[in-house]
């Protein structure tokens, strides 16, 4: 299957990471007090924010990246472009984990995208952009590969 | 530590209900195409929606109450009275499952109160209400027992 | 469907309360330091242990009581009677999590049996004894309600 | 943080393939009976098994990597430098998904060793080998990012 590349101009990018960083100010981090943001830019140019969500058990809780997912989706947003990613108490840009990484894959299944992922400290000076068929290579699993049409999500 | 009894009135249960219907259209679910909403109803009376969000991966992906609470996260809502589930292709009510009765349990610690559980069919007549701490009795984890003062989110 | 209550007599509680407080000391804890182990017993009166295993990501790591229900089924034993969770640090004996109490009851539907769940101090002298439908209570949600025929596995 | 390559001669990647396949065996797969098998490999040369344990539930259950390592984690092991995977009911080599690639990730911080991900059809054929670090590439996160040190696991 091929994946569309995506490109963004330089004040999409500024914007996204202006709200992921905005968008961490929410995290629930009662454990850490690390807070993260994310902002996810659908394929209809709106955006959807997220932040992290902790929990005391194993297993349980969310980065800001599959937090943001879940607000689109809870929105009927399922198509995406690009995801910034905006954590204020790191000096340096941070990326997405092993289950964000195959959560933004799943879903560059529904309309083919190589979404592209945003690093940014939260001024949007440093900033690393990479795209999710990058970050997740080789033998990759999504719904596609057990046959399932995504094409209805396509919107 | 003492919880205080939420009450909710017979229009706004319903309320509840219907929105958790229409929060269930938006399930991402190809993998069963079993659809389920959930309407989160914070402690300053707005509704946040969610729905699950499935995924190829064991481990990865939401049931909709889960996403309900990323959502009000996303939005800075931290502080909740009741959530409502419904699955229109059930024809009885569905409960939420153990981590979803996990993460419920986890917020009734910001604001100290016995969040409403309202499981229903999607036209309201069939209705089940319980509390969070009746469903997931017993010793019980949160961010509280860890020593954490979750004050700061009771907003 | 109907699960059979399940005894044990008060040695066979005691050695589980051993098995799981020797099973803490494994524990992959880097961010609390707070070990937890479990001790699980097979319908054919085996035991496997299994410990917290932390990450730092949230959504990712297990809790003790599903490490050691990964462990028995990695062993291909899928039928069981009766966890016990021990937390040394705990003064107080500690109780499974809303996702441990999940897997417990999904579990429970291989062989029918309403698994005893044994929580106790390290040293055996404070313990609770419940069961998983008492632990996970009202509207459950396990493979057989997706019609799903689990004989294969009572073994 | 410099970490060590690896290297297995064909006759240890034949062993671990075998042992891969014989743990899929134990898959408990109710709803897609897909089963997947993992054999890790310590750097005392002990070799843990997992297969994948699916839930009802999005966000339970665990991949046959994880598994694996929940196994290993179980006996006081956690320092790796392999881990084979084999799915039989796939005409092709499966690879590790974001989870698992996390998991992966966070142990290969305890003994800084590239753990090699052996992917191979179950009669060892049809054989890929990479590594995490090649899996997992760019900016990515474990307990040392946090300050952790894991030297005590090392064993």
């Amino acid at each position: 299957m091929k994946y569309q590349r995506v490109k963004l101009g330089k004040a999409e990018v500024q914007k996204l990471i202006r709200e992921a960083a905005e968008a961490s100010k929410n995290a629930f981090a009662p454990e850490t007090e690390f807070g993260v943001g994310a902002a996810l830019l659908t394929d209809d140019n709106e955006i959807y924010k997220g932040c992290n969500v902790q929990s005391v058990i194993s297993g349980e809780g969310t980065c800001a990246e599959r937090c943001a997912i879940h607000n689109a989706v809870a929105h009927g947003k399922y198509a995406y472009k690009a995801i910034a990613i905006v954590a204020p108490r790191s000096a340096e840009p941070i990326g997405p984990c092993g289950p964000c990484r195959q959560a933004i894959y799943e879903f560059s299944q529904v309309n083919h995208k190589d979404i592209l992922i945003i690093m940014s400290t939260p001024d949007g000076k440093k900033v690393d952009v990479t795209s999710i068929l990058k970050y997740l290579p080789g033998r990759r699993f999504g719904f596609e590969d057990l046959g399932a049409d995504l094409s209805r999500y396509r919107k």
